[in-house]
């Protein structure tokens, strides 16, 4: 696979040169960061030509000719985030970078001479500045033109790339004015003046020495590349190598998940691209066996339906199409040629104006789109892999359904309280779902556009998730740092034609209690349909309460037993970690035997939770608002089973059935057709014998690490070829 | 308008002649209802040519070809709606009409012969049938192959067509036997064999008359026809044509709302057509000024965004793409040639293969849709129009903004107590919202599917709806039959560029109060923005409590007025007429002047409703699914403005605003900038003074019958034009 990338590579850095031979020897060696001189030089060939790069560079350059013929506005820094001169500086430097773009395509002088006068009023003013007004006490990150060093270092990202395009069309006095007075003093502040940020092996950091590194190349000082891949002392203890060691594990997954992945993504992909144009002898697509490339196919994987999946602090609403993974998947395609990127592309609808961008659009004129791979795949987390994973599984028999598994580290400050928590997707909607982070993003009404307090006081707990609670406690018992510690262990994955399984465990979640998981996502082909089989084993040493939550989308339509629903009273279920925010709706306990659970999502389509029970399972219906003064949190369903036991296995199958169809009138299947469910551990083996639309079927979860595996059950011999086997009695 | 519609037809129908004389002569008169020979001919050629109609085409014969595989089955009838018999008879008349088709058009005898042998043996099973053993307990209008009669003679129209496609090519022996001993006596079993529902004048009966009005065509039984046409006594107290002349305003609107004018549109559409084909002398589609085409028309122009506006008992997923509209959009566009209508026969997507399905397709093909004109209108309700209107204002100014106001009358048993309620629509969803009919479709699990108790109990109370509560007792005391004795009355509606506006009153609805509500909904132009402006006056004789609810959908945002929300505990509302269905979530009585209540819809705007209180209104912000045991409700959004008073009016303005993007990561305006309202009644026009986003409006709403009006405002003189005037102050 890698070696295929890399052929594909070295096909386009040929065609690069070849290019590059061509180029007016005339020009500078400007620009050569993300966009090269042979990168303009097919640029400007290529908006010749009618197509989706020429409508990009149409509309671009459309936007800012509307913003050149304004005045230019560079205030005194005074606002903090969302605020105006925050929104105006950040404008700016887009501006900047935009105007820079067309003047190298269009060689039109204004758009140079435009960006020049803005650098010169940014000269003129940043001397005068001290750290910024709004920034936190005892900050050990201020900006000077923004409240927080974060935003200091995407300013200088997108202005020194700015300056590298019009650099060799301003006068030499400007050029002066502009490095002495502005580029060279913001590099110094952004590293040598802030050496925790600059240091830092953190998403921050990664910013900080993007800026300084490319300054380093365009202002020539080589030093400040050393720099930012080393750190301050050159030590490589910290530096952009480092965080490209650290921040992801080996297949390219980022600790915090998605949401901060694709945020994370893009200095990491600028910078790798500056070093790559600069000093190609460094090989740093290749490093860590091409860890760059993996961050960005790793974040198209971690998506459904173009939406991330979403873990930890995570906006539900963020997807493929967000601009960091335009720029990653542009990037990606320049490097590997993949045409399933291309697809990927396409949704995006997006063009960047850049080399790559232009192999982009050239490529999705002339069709050569193939759908993109996604895979069911367990991705190992931390630097090393091995601290535990996340899994997504995959299968398109009946629908297009996905499993999202959780075995996975904390994830810093983002994280959530959810060990081996898990989600289900189906035609293109969430079924059981994960509340995200609970936070409208910029709203100043809601808490400042800032996470809401019911981020901490619920998203963050184990109740908002759909794993298990001991006593009301949330995992590591709310503690960040030693949940940051402590990690599950993957017993495996495993993907087949039968579908995809997996099993985790954690000792640490709670002191002397293991939770113990296996998720699969079974194909049943004799009924053309997919099911997952949860096995949940939870041992402790003493009576405890263990809930099991499973929150929905949707509206409930039906249970097997009869459900006790409050009628005109509505109490909170509990009083913390979470279950304050609880409404109890209703409850019940139902008999030995199954117990079903029936809901319709949006989708049309019913899903039916099929629990085995002892008669010892008690199932609480919730609604989330409780405790809620602000309305903040969204209204959603879901229900808990909770026993009180040593230990206890919660078994069940998730069944999605039926159509509902309003529109044209007509409901099919809109009940369960699960009637027979056991299950059995013996010998290092979960055996699960289903009986679904009159199909009997044995389900084998194998455990054991032999490859091939004879066992016997109930007086039947059977060959396990792997972890996970469907053996169909009908 | 209407006199272009009729050239339309006259050059359709020549066009039709000339095709007719290139017919085969051999083939006998038949078919000869909604389909003629001509028809026949076209579409044999039709089907040549590569397009869509050629695609429907291949598409329906390989599910006849399916079907046609299968052994007939022709049960003893069993089953009651939904259950097996029941399913395999409407299959089954389904299959018959489609198989016919495909023999026409591919002039296969095997789609004819498969016809004929299931037309046989329904003709042997017919005459050992007694009424329907699943029939209503002294159910006037039993079936015999259906538990209803509705269902039979559905059966019999889908049936008598399908016979008259394949008469022909039936031998003469068992065309007697299938006349004789089925066609003949189903037809006598609908007509004199139940002269209630025969003669009623409702869409039952309009099924019945439909059905054995066509089969006297095919079966040349005269009388039959003229009773379909003027009741079995041909006295014209009954039959279709006073149907015609009943159900329908002179605009064409169906008095239930448009989710059962979609139902009922078939049996009209169809018999029209046969009756035009072969008795064009009696100009069907001129009766009652072209009232078919109009009733057709009308039922599109009662959508947005492809949905019905979910009026009375509606299910809200039911849109312009139901089968029912195809086919009257196919037969529409056969008469009237509008290219307005192809557009939305595009988003139908499906091709109806008729003659006019033909010309529908072939239009499509050459690409001569035009986008369909939506108007703001008031539709007059009642067979004068004048028993009430519904209201429906558009404006596309700043998205795609629509109120649906509702001074209509109850629209017998499934409409609902919500006189001068409203809805609001923009950017393609419910932003006010109404919440239709509690039912889910055909879902056992959910009280078998029919409308649920909850419908009774909550869908139908007023306070389900936007409009004007006294004393927590819905309109009319819920009684239906009051409901239908009364209406309010239409002051007015007028629509120009400024706007739409209509007011309306209702003294009836409540002993000794007068509700008065005026709506408008106000283009800006200045700001390029829409508002509503909403005033409603409640007048009694004594104290009593007026409660005026707003429904919306979305997440609340803020309230500028502190608000007590319920933070451990909440109780219902209320015991009886649906506010035992709602949670009390906080209440607030904000102080003198403006106050606010700002919601986000899932469409990423904003909605401010901006009330002018004056210290005594108290607003209680609710949740619905109190009181629902079975989880039957969805958990909407509302908040309620209360005031204990003899009379009071009720002012506000609907303010959309903004855009929320947590994908690209910006929040736009999303605080309201209405800075002032006020409102003065004088001289019989209603003053808004509204200042929003810096601009200073006077908008007068006048009620007087001048068209041109001076007045005199706050010492300034000022010309009223029409209904609605809006001065711009700045």
């Amino acid at each position: 696979m890698l070696f295929r990338t890399w052929k594909k590579i070295t096909a386009v850095v040929a065609l690069a040169l070849t290019v590059s031979c061509v180029s007016h020897s005339s020009l500078a060696q400007n620009p050569n960061l993300v966009i090269t001189q042979a990168d303009v030089v097919a640029m400007r060939i290529g908006v010749q030509k009618e197509g989706r790069f020429q409508n990009a560079y149409n509309d671009l350059r459309a936007t800012v000719d509307r913003q050149l013929v304004q005045e230019i506005n560079v205030p005194v820094p005074k606002d903090g985030g969302g605020g105006y001169t925050h929104e105006v500086h950040k404008k700016n430097y887009q501006y900047m970078y935009n105007a820079g773009l067309i003047f190298q395509i269009s060689e039109d002088q204004k758009y140079a001479d435009s960006v020049k006068d803005m650098l010169l009023e940014y000269a003129e003013l940043y001397p005068t500045l001290d750290v910024h007004p709004k920034r936190k006490v005892n900050s050990q990150n201020p900006g000077k033109f923004f409240w927080q060093s974060l935003n200091e270092a995407m300013w200088m990202v997108y202005t020194i790339q700015a300056y590298d395009l019009v650099k060799a069309a301003i006068p030499a006095a400007d050029r002066a004015t502009i490095e002495n007075d502005l580029l060279k003093p913001v590099a110094e502040f952004l590293s040598v003046g802030q050496p925790s940020t600059f240091n830092k092996v953190h998403n921050h950091g990664t910013w900080a020495t993007a800026g300084v590194g490319m300054a380093g190349y365009v202002l020539d000082e080589p030093e400040w590349v050393e720099m930012a891949l080393y750190d301050l002392e050159k030590s490589g203890k910290g530096g952009f190598l480092r965080q490209l060691d650290e921040l992801f594990s080996p297949q390219g997954y980022y600790n915090e998940g998605p949401y901060y992945q694709r945020f994370a993504l893009l200095p990491f992909i600028t910078f790798a691209k500056a070093i790559e144009n600069n000093e190609p002898e460094r090989k740093i697509f290749e490093y860590r066996d091409g860890i760059v490339y993996k961050a960005i196919d790793t974040t198209i994987q971690l998506s459904y339906a173009g939406l991330f999946y979403p873990i930890n602090d995570a906006i539900k609403s963020k997807g493929t199409d967000t601009i960091e993974l335009v720029h990653g998947v542009t990037i990606a395609y320049g490097l590997s040629g993949e045409r399933g990127l291309l697809s990927i592309a396409e949704e995006q609808n997006q063009v960047i104006l850049s080399g790559d961008g232009l192999l982009v659009a050239e490529a999705l004129d002339q069709g050569l789109q193939l759908p993109y791979a996604y895979r069911s795949v367990a991705f190992g987390d931390g630097n090393d892999g091995k601290q535990g994973a996340l899994v997504i599984m995959r299968s398109d028999l009946d629908g297009e359904q996905s499993v999202l598994f959780k075995p996975a580290s904390q994830g810093l400050g983002h994280g959530h309280f959810d060990k081996l928590t898990w989600q289900f997707y189906d035609l293109g909607e969430e079924i059981v779902s994960d509340y995200g982070a609970a936070r409208f993003l910029n709203v100043e009404a809601k808490f400042g556009g800032r996470y809401l307090p019911e981020n901490n006081s619920y998203a963050k707990h184990t109740v908002a998730h759909n794993t298990v609670v001991v006593d009301e406690i949330s995992h590591f018992d709310n503690n960040v740092k030693v949940g940051n510690a402590n990690w599950p262990t993957l017993a495996y994955f495993e993907t087949s034609d039968e579908g995809s399984v997996s099993r985790a465990s954690i000792a640490t979640a709670y002191p002397g209690v293991n939770l113990d998981r296996t998720l699969a996502l079974v194909n049943l082909p004799e009924l053309g349909r997919t099911v997952v089989v949860d096995v949940f084993a939870v041992t402790g040493q003493s009576k405890q309460q263990y809930d099991l939550p499973l929150h929905y989308l949707g509206q409930l339509i039906d249970t097997s037993f009869p459900l006790q629903a409050k009628a005109n009273n509505l109490q909170m279920l509990g009083t913390d970690n979470g279950y304050q925010h609880l409404w109890l709706k209703g409850q019940a306990t139902p008999d030995s035997g199954l117990a079903k659970v029936t809901w319709l999502n949006k989708n049309g389509r019913f899903y039916t939770q099929t629990s085995l029970v002892d008669g010892s399972e008690t199932f609480l219906f919730t609604q989330l608002g409780a405790t809620d003064p602000n309305f903040n949190l969204r209204n959603e369903q879901g229900f808990i089973r909770r026993v009180k036991s040593n230990e206890h296995t919660f078994v069940s199958v998730l069944e999605p059935h039926g159509e509902y169809n309003p529109s044209k009138e007509y409901t099919l299947d809109a009940v369960s057709t699960v009637t027979s469910l056991t299950y059995t551990e013996q010998d290092n083996v979960v055996f699960v014998e289903l009986s679904i639309a009159g199909n009997d079927y044995l389900i084998a979860l194998n455990s054991s690490a032999q490859n091939a595996k004879e066992v016997t059950f109930k007086n039947s011999k059977y060959t396990l070829s792997g972890r996970l086997s469907v053996f169909s009695q009908k």
